[in-house]
């Protein structure tokens, strides 16, 4: 019998999958999607440019994005199903993340297809957020692209260029990563044969959780907490000493800073210096430095560095977004990674089955425990 | 960086948990589950009995077993939001595997409950099977155990003792199976640290799949259309010769017959000698040795060998399930098996990330792409 010692739990190591979509270096602290840097790709792109080269490898022409655009937009509109389903999950108050998957598993209503998939993630956010607050929903509107439909349909406002951007570069930054365990999910879903709705169904359960896609609210409410510079070590300080986790610092696989936090600061930047409230974000720097130097004093060596989540938290902010639309709209970047990745694992598909180890007991007779029940 | 070779596309001999609920000996043709043969636990136990006894390592005493059988029958009831959703699943006639997947979602509108997830399971089967032939679905009954409800729910008669023992017996015998890619995908979702219900959904998106739950349709339909046992040789010759799949016959992991079969094909035989109908049941394991014969003549050496869906198609025909009710069948068993794993997984949990190989392109740059597509 195979020991201990050889159980991969977490797969830490394991090459699972060959991918062209995306290479994760955590010691150069580097990410290349689908050949550009996220630096370069993710402030340039528009969601519907990536989304597509994701899918097909290449960037679109001038007609294929044009026809994908309309694609996209004809597909917006909720079925009354879904809708009905999204009032109940608000009315319950379930977790915006569950409400996402409910909806969203509805699709097969109608489609199993890519475009409608990721058409329809945002207008089921904004539906559930807008229902939640006691507001009605807002229709999508076709005349704006996928990002900037978005923000309308949280709002009412239509967004000016440079919060779309804001929000391009964010959709962008967190589109695919790697092997991470909402993306294997879907991956080990599709390998079985099934369809792309019941995968990216499973994959936004993944994502759901704190261990994954689920935590970047807490980043924002310590910057809050410490409320201005002056406060920054004493309750970075307290913190680290009680034994607290700093959230958004730390991450299985960078071992430098997540380039994705260097995109989403300069990100932030150009918003928060447009928009005025340029205090909070230089509070959020301080922040950061402050805790990465005590990280560094009190965890020596351990090389804890700013992740993608703290200015996920400060970008979304500042685009208007409260907590609870964080883990949803990293969804709504991730569903197009999400489906890459089994259009890939269909290519060349193997069924995804690891093995266990077992370790229960044997040699148990019905008859002798059944009178031991007694 | 890591050739090729070094790839564990499908994950194939990857250990990836210790496990004390289920030991699959592929070489052996030996299932153990929670420390009995599976012949032995299936053949004896009520499905409430496997489940406890999959949850908290031992069987119940009889109170525990009172009051568990009291709470999941406490629970059967759809949620008025539920029943509507499966109403337009059966109005689009979406898949039953997709069906459930979308019903079984919504149990997150009132809890995340193991019990809660168990206990619904059936009825959201039952409710679109019927809605499916437009029959009014038929409430649950508290009085009768997890088995005779759900085929009382089927068909609205209250099934005798022997049917009930068939449908326990096939519960219990699928109920768990080492790593399978379901089973996977729910540790999975769990490290994240999600919650139950969405790790029950995304492996119902799993088992649906052809490679993994989603077939055990075709290899009934195979012993059909030979309909006497004189034919079955050439037909089963035209089909090898044609190239085709011969369909539950094969596993990936048994390279002798899987001990499933052996269980389900003794309920068969006892159902099938009681309910008069021995032509069919003669006719399938002429069927089966046919197969066999032939597999190894035309194939020596690979040990094709029955699999677990040749007799679960034979058994779940014999209680009067129709085709598409028998992977749904199948995931009302896993059920208990997946949230065993979940529990399993969170004791001791670890994310399950693994890395990818890159092989996409390097060095693209956004200005230079895009006037090249232009």
């Amino acid at each position: 019998m195979t020991n201990d010692t050889s159980i991969s739990n977490g797969l830490e190591g394991v090459v699972a999958a060959a991918t062209r979509l995306s290479h994760v270096d955590g010691d150069a602290g580097e990410l290349i999607i689908a050949g550009y840097r996220v630096d370069d790709l993710a402030a340039h792109a528009t969601f519907e440019e990536t989304t597509w080269l994701l899918w097909h490898g290449n960037l679109p022409t001038t007609r294929e994005l044009e026809s994908f655009r309309a694609e996209l937009a004809a597909r917006r509109s909720l079925l009354p199903a879904t809708l009905a389903i999204i009032r109940e999950c608000s009315k319950a108050k379930v977790d915006a993340m569950d409400a996402l998957r409910i909806a969203l598993g509805t699709v097969s209503l109608v489609s199993s297809d890519a475009t409608a998939i990721v058409a329809i993630a945002p207008t089921i956010v904004a539906a559930f957020s807008r229902l939640s607050s006691n507001n009605d929903p807002i229709p999508p509107r076709a005349d704006l692209d996928h990002a900037a439909n978005y923000l309308y349909m949280l709002s009412g406002d239509v967004p000016d260029a440079e919060r779309v951007r804001a929000m391009e570069t964010y959709l962008n930054t967190v589109v695919d990563h790697g092997l991470n365990a909402s993306t294997f999910t879907c991956r080990v879903i599709t390998s079985t044969g099934s369809d792309l709705v019941s995968a990216v169904v499973g994959a936004v359960g993944a994502l759901k959780g704190p261990l994954h896609g689920g935590a970047p609210g807490p980043a924002l409410e310590t910057v809050f907490e410490i409320g201005e510079t002056s406060r920054a070590e004493s309750v970075l300080r307290a913190k680290i000493e009680a034994g607290d986790r700093l959230m958004g610092f730390g991450h299985r696989v960078y071992k430098v800073r997540d380039p994705r936090a260097d995109v989403l600061a300069a990100a932030a930047e150009r918003l928060f210096t447009r928009a005025g409230d340029m205090r909070l974000y230089s509070l959020a720097r301080e922040v950061e430095a402050t805790a990465i130097r005590l990280l560094e004093e009190y965890k020596p060596g351990r090389r804890l560095q700013t992740n993608v989540e703290f200015y996920t938290a400060l970008l979304l902010h500042g685009l208007g977004l409260d907590v609870p639309l964080f883990t949803p709209t990293f969804a709504i970047a991730r569903v197009s990674g999400w489906i890459a990745h089994a259009i890939e694992q269909r290519e060349a598909n193997r069924l995804i089955r690891p093995k266990s180890v077992y370790v229960g007991p044997r040699d148990r007779h019905w008859q002798a425990s059944e009178l031991a029940a007694d």
